[in-house]
């Protein structure tokens, strides 16, 4: 009865995991093909950007000093080449390090960070080519944001979705490169889902654990599908069934239609960052950005700006709104539109030491206010929308609804856009790195035999 | 505003974290360290017993092919030395295998598995000697078991706590060991509370999770403190903050003054396993027992039996009454109390392949029904109690309250029980460990002046 029963939970988590093993890389419009290079490119930049970050040290030194000698397979941004799990860890962590990486709305997680170190270490280590790498990052972003749809703003209160989605994902990914049958690839997330984990409450005092759980996430995920290769089971039914992750770390009752491919991939639903900051403040930047330019208003003149928002937006941004870290200062609102409102620029060189002490943005800071507006709310997380109002001390008051972010699918980057980001990327690490040649590589990646010296 | 609430809440764990920080090994009663000694010696001798199983060569393999060489310092039960976050991983599934080390009754934490591997490891890694170790298992268990009682029943419910509040554990003696001052210790907790993870999921279809949950706790415990220690910070509140692990993963109030440690030690509120079932097996087991020695009865002549046990006993032996697989069987009341009707034994040995063939224990199995017994419910988890009533075909009725079941501190295995059951652990493994030899060196633990060497 006890299995009966759990047949009928897992049958939708059973027709992704069916979709996953089948797929082939033929069968992947050639859109969506161009797409998954474009994040994976971008993804690459962030990660040169933060490999060199004092957590992404400390990532480093855990996997030298518990781990074992830096020997293996797997190209890692810290210099070296190290066994799959290691490799994956330390990429995780610095592709997520400096908040450029991309991120699917719908779920709220940042798939790339996850996905991809996973993927890449597990290619590497098996000598999978470049399409095959393709399809299983695919694969990936699947099972990660479609688990993240399910869990949904209920566990997005409390939970790092990308943390905890992103288990499954970079587990998901790792198993289509291993090669696992339909059985297997169920025992690889069961693995991966009850070792998911990431909470919020690092946000508060701007704690190190957002990398820490990319880490983990893509880690973990490896583990998971090497597990399941060598006959460790996992519980099938661990998104649905009644002590599994849902129950478990979520509320509410799961739609469980979400999880099964449907036609759209969500490669082609994720959105690319063009602010630096977290993603819940872009709307608002965007929003400010305009009002700003279209009426030429200087930051001095106005008064106070009202930024509705949905409540994850409060929840998450909420807790950084003091600002006292450069990475804390990203998730800032107020430090945030600070940057927008003096400079029009909220990108990576725009947070720094010397950018917390600027008192214009200090000054700037404390004339945000957010606010719950249930339309943002209510659009929320299918559209990242806000409605911004300025007021000025002369008592002007102008209003912005932005519908759809710079990044989003339905505005998104051009390659020159991308191309101009990643440059300024690799700037910022000061790192001698040929951005137009790797962006050239990268982007035919699909033609690779192997997915060795890339880095 | 954020950091000042932080504070309050965070206190509670900043108590328990400084006195673990303080504790000096010649402050710890000598009974405490005698026991201390007794529950790493039993884990040991559980380790070898499992160190041959399915999934312990599962993790072993995810070692090799994703973690690298096997070289390093710290000992594993497959026979070979490995950095410390591989030897943690590969131990703490090892010593959960056989379902025969501790159990923290009021936390229902299994400690010795989350704790030791951790502690030893690092002990290893690091040159410290056995007194060392032994304070650092101390401070684990602490850690462990308090944070398994905040978390509470509501948390059980769903949550393996050994996996959750045991990564916690496994972080705090690793801490302890690389000598961390409280506030790097607060943030290797913070660390380890944001990866805890741990579902009751696979228990519905016997999957091999429980050791891979183990694994994971003692690894993610061991990479929390070397994070630290190098930097990485984690949320200091990462237990009570209203984004941590009690907002998250339980329900209810919490009570934060389980938290500080208040003269009474953890380790002396452990349980030794007797029976080789799942604890929430034995007060049942033990009353069946009672019952058919003090009536000589037969089991053929018994109609049914009715056992009243607590909420947690029918949330984790439920999913698994179907005994499907050497493992579910320890699980499955009605399976454990048919081995105990038909052969006076839940030892280890009768639990095997041809076991779940056994037309007997089947038979017996059937006859078996639980219940939520309000007084047994009510006394749970400070005391492990059932009401068991024996009816027989004659219709004749035997009841027996389990007070206090064999191993429980009130009722504990004398030193020559231990070794019978380390002598039947090493028997069971057919392996050539001189049992009386190691078990002398593993009671003088605390003159060693290192702890290699042991296995």
């Amino acid at each position: 009865m006890t299995n009966a029963t759990n047949e009928m939970t897992v049958a939708e988590t059973r027709k992704l995991v069916d979709w996953a093993v089948r797929l082939k890389f033929s069968d992947i419009p050639q859109s969506t093909v161009d797409k998954t290079k474009r994040l994976f490119a971008d993804w690459v930049f962030c990660a040169f950007a933060g490999a060199g970050y004092r957590t992404i040290d400390g990532l480093k030194a855990v996997a030298d000093e518990t781990g074992g000698a830096a020997t293996g397979a797997c190209s890692t941004f810290v210099g070296d080449k190290r066994p799959p799990y290691w490799a994956a860890y330390i990429n995780a962590g610095a592709g997520h390090v400096v908040e450029q990486d991309d991120l699917h709305n719908a779920s709220v997680v940042h798939p790339a960070t996850v996905v991809f170190p996973a993927a890449w270490a597990a290619a590497q280590n098996k000598g999978a080519s470049g399409a095959e790498f393709i399809a299983a990052s695919i694969v990936g972003y699947e099972v990660a944001c479609r688990v993240g749809r399910l869990l949904g703003r209920e566990h997005y209160r409390i939970f790092h979705s990308t943390a905890t989605a992103g288990t499954l994902g970079a587990a998901a990914a790792t198993a289509r490169i291993l090669g696992l049958d339909a059985e297997k690839t169920l025992d690889a997330l069961g693995s991966a889902g009850t070792q998911a984990a990431g909470l919020w409450q690092f946000l508060a005092t701007a704690a190190d654990s957002k990398q820490v759980h990319c880490a983990h996430a893509a880690g973990t995920g490896v583990q998971s599908a090497f597990l399941a290769k060598h006959g460790v089971t996992g519980a099938h039914d661990i998104l649905l069934g009644p002590q599994g992750l849902f129950a478990g770390m979520s509320k509410g009752t799961p739609d469980a239609s979400v999880l099964p491919f449907d036609g759209l991939y969500e490669v082609d639903a994720t959105s690319f960052k063009f602010h630096a900051s977290c993603r819940h403040t872009h709307p608002s930047a965007d929003a400010l950005l305009d009002i700003l330019t279209e009426n030429n208003l200087s930051p001095d003149d106005i008064a106070r700006v009202d930024c509705g928002v949905h409540q994850s937006a409060l929840d998450v941004l909420g807790p950084a709104e003091g600002a006292a870290s450069v990475h804390q200062s990203k998730f800032s609102m107020g430090f945030v539109l600070g940057t927008i409102a003096n400079g029009r620029s909220a990108q990576l060189a725009d947070f720094s030491d010397a950018r917390l002490e600027d008192p214009a943005v200090r000054a700037f800071q404390k004339k945000v206010h957010m606010y719950l507006d249930p339309k943002v709310d209510g659009a929320y997380p299918a559209k990242w929308t806000a409605l911004v109002k300025v007021t000025m001390k002369d008592g002007r008051t102008f209003d912005k609804f932005m519908e759809t972010p710079k990044g989003d699918p339905g505005n998104t980057l051009s390659d020159d856009e991308l191309l101009a980001k990643w440059h300024k990327l690799i700037g910022y690490a000061e790192s001698s790195v040929d951005v137009d040649k790797l962006a050239k590589e990268l982007l035919v990646l699909e033609t690779r035999p192997s997915m060795d010296g890339l880095i």
